[in-house]
């Protein structure tokens, strides 16, 4: 078990956490030498020597005894410069940026192999709670069927307002904000975009398969209104942002974000608040949940401490399931059962429905139930982005193949 | 990644299913060459090759062809011998007995040291749901403060019947032993020694400290009275049989198998019929809750196929926690606050009780509300096994200690 000497890139709120946590890790043997910032004379939460801060990367990646860098800051195009370089020094990373790791991971694992070098990064994805280790260990058979979760805290703490609560999306939406839940552009979070990218990530350690977030539907919750709300509160359901990866057969799968009608006997209807919660199904053991604290603080900083160690016991991901025989492809193929709200849009002329079960007419709104392909829904991504219009998933189809 | 040869030990429910599993996970790269039963011509399930079968256990232990051996036979002292003669001849060994490996944890530590190989037994605690890995690998560090669940699931799936569908605790043991949920002599089970088990087994891997299961206090569920039943209800509560180990200070530790009355904003509350379900707590991520299936032959087969897998990739428990700095040591000290029903046995002047808050006396029943030493309900074990006697925990205390 090798000493390991930490070069932290990012004081914000997690790094910030990362330094408390390794102060009172007694077993940890890890130590920070240098933190890289954007304003080393910045005000901090947390008492650090002057000469322990720097401003220059390279004090950082060029320095022979630091032998793991830790990387947690905001700016993804940075991140990706700082990772790259460190793996390419031949430096191990951890890291939790999960938007650069979903756009570059293909690189990163070439990195990883030219370089004989480990880059971990479970905080990635659902923060604390330890999902990519388990998909890339404990899930490593050919029994994995699904993984389908809510991924999102902030968003998730909007819709627990509104559905728990009562109150209104937009006076959740201003809680959330003000309660530090989601950032004062919250788009990256009720858009989806903050789900699909841990989705993308996942998907590489559930089944193998890295699908560019530019090829997947996300569809977020900003278009909420309180129509849909009514809707599902009279069917008794919840309204949650769930995104999923699916085996489909046995040579397919396919995945997606989208607000999802979700029925009180599925796990994922109690997971409310900021919490964020994981149904991984396979055949065998059937559903297994995880649930806890996805974002955070020490709750991160904690997952960057479970990684950390880990590197000290030589650990690094295999990315075995990249090698399986029989690997499933993607495909937009599958059939979905949606519900879409509209007031002007003429969704059904505009969208290639397959089908249409339910139309409901009326003066100041209308929805249509109908069965689509996931490619249509893709293409109809400009129809749907319509500030009148607001897609939801009924999940029959999926739900049917578990019988 | 080297070839596994598996000999088998058991063809049982668990090894069926193994067998099962097996033949259709096309990437594990393991293969049964040899299945050692008590009787070759018990007709099968599953269709083996004659000369696939054995009643030697001496045709797997000698054959260097075989690799790992597999056991999931029943009898824990059968059991021992086979893997302890497997370690000792160089074979990696996976196996799900758990009262046996509760027994003799720190021989089997010892001989797989000495015999450099590696024993794994994930299987053994919650079947399908990834305790023991995620305990030594990812909870790998100071933070982790208590691990708290349901680990069996006849007892659970008894009293969901009485709390969720008003059956008697007679009627809901019959169906237990009719659906297959309970053995005949379902004793392992109500009387919490299965929880036992794996809750020592659990300790090491969360705390790296081996408790004699004997030093354990244990206590059941077969006392159960319709009084304990109406008096849970009416202060809306249910009651689970709730394993768990504490960390009540930087330097001290407990544990227990005992009845607990569960309020409904708890994670194991919703826990209900054969369903297994753990809580871990620690500093930073607070609690993260893993729920599953935790028996049958399906679940456990296909945890006894992660382990196979791990074997393929040189995966190993390392005990790491067992050598930190600073390791707690356990205690029978703490006060706890118990429920204590009795008709005839005298149970205030038995017990040593430190305090007691409420007394109820009747014609038919009784009971006390008390605080009580951990120590002193041990040495009162024989008293508390009165058939007049039952024994609730009220989580109190632990309860505070979170705030």
């Amino acid at each position: 078990m090798s000493e390991i000497k930490i070069g932290l890139f990012g004081l914000g709120v997690v790094g910030t956490g990362i330094v408390k946590i390794l102060e009172n890790a007694l077993n940890a043997n890890a130590s920070i030498k240098k933190i890289c910032v954007r304003d080393i004379n910045k005000p901090r939460e947390v008492a650090i020597p002057a000469d322990m801060l720097t401003q220059k990367a390279e004090e950082i990646l060029d320095d022979p005894e630091i032998n793991l860098v830790v990387e947690v800051i905001d700016d993804a195009e940075a991140a990706f410069e700082i990772v790259s370089g460190a793996l390419k020094r031949g430096k191990h990373v951890v890291s939790g940026s999960k938007s650069m790791i979903a756009k570059h991971l293909p690189e990163l694992i070439n990195l990883q192999r030219e370089n004989n070098v480990a880059f971990l990064y479970d905080a990635s994805s659902c923060g604390s709670i330890p999902v990519i280790r388990n998909l890339e260990e404990y899930y490593d058979n050919d029994l994995l069927l699904e993984v389908k979760g809510i991924l999102n805290g902030s968003s998730n703490y909007i819709l627990s307002r509104v559905f728990d609560h009562n109150e209104s999306y937009k006076d959740a939406l201003q809680t959330a904000i003000r309660l530090g839940f989601a950032e004062s552009d919250p788009s990256f979070d009720i858009d989806g975009y903050d789900s699909l990218f841990k989705l993308v990530i996942i998907t590489v350690h559930a089944l193998g398969v890295y699908v560019n977030p530019d090829d997947v539907f996300v569809y977020g919750i900003s278009h909420i209104s309180e129509f849909d709300i009514n809707y599902a509160r009279e069917k008794r359901v919840k309204i949650k942002l769930v995104a999923q990866v699916v085996k489909i057969s046995d040579t397919e799968f396919t995945m997606f974000v989208m607000p999802e009608f979700v029925n009180k006997n599925r796990y994922i209807y109690s997971v409310d608040d900021e919490y964020n919660g994981v149904v991984i199904r396979g055949e065998c053991y059937d559903r297994q949940f995880m649930f806890g604290k996805g974002a955070g603080s020490l709750p991160t900083a904690s997952s960057i401490l479970s990684d950390v160690m880990a590197r000290s016991h030589g650990y690094r991901y295999e990315y075995k399931k990249m090698g399986y025989k029989g690997k499933p492809e993607y495909t937009t193929e599958p059939l979905l059962k949606v519900y879409v709200r509209y007031v002007d849009t003429p969704v059904t002329e505009l969208l290639n429905f397959d089908s249409i079960e339910q139309r409901f007419i009326s003066n100041e709104v209308n929805y249509v139930i109908g069965q689509i392909r996931l490619k249509d829904l893709k293409k109809g991504r400009d129809i749907l982005a319509a500030p009148d219009v607001f897609l939801v998933n009924i999940p029959v189809f999926f739900e049917d193949l578990d019988n």
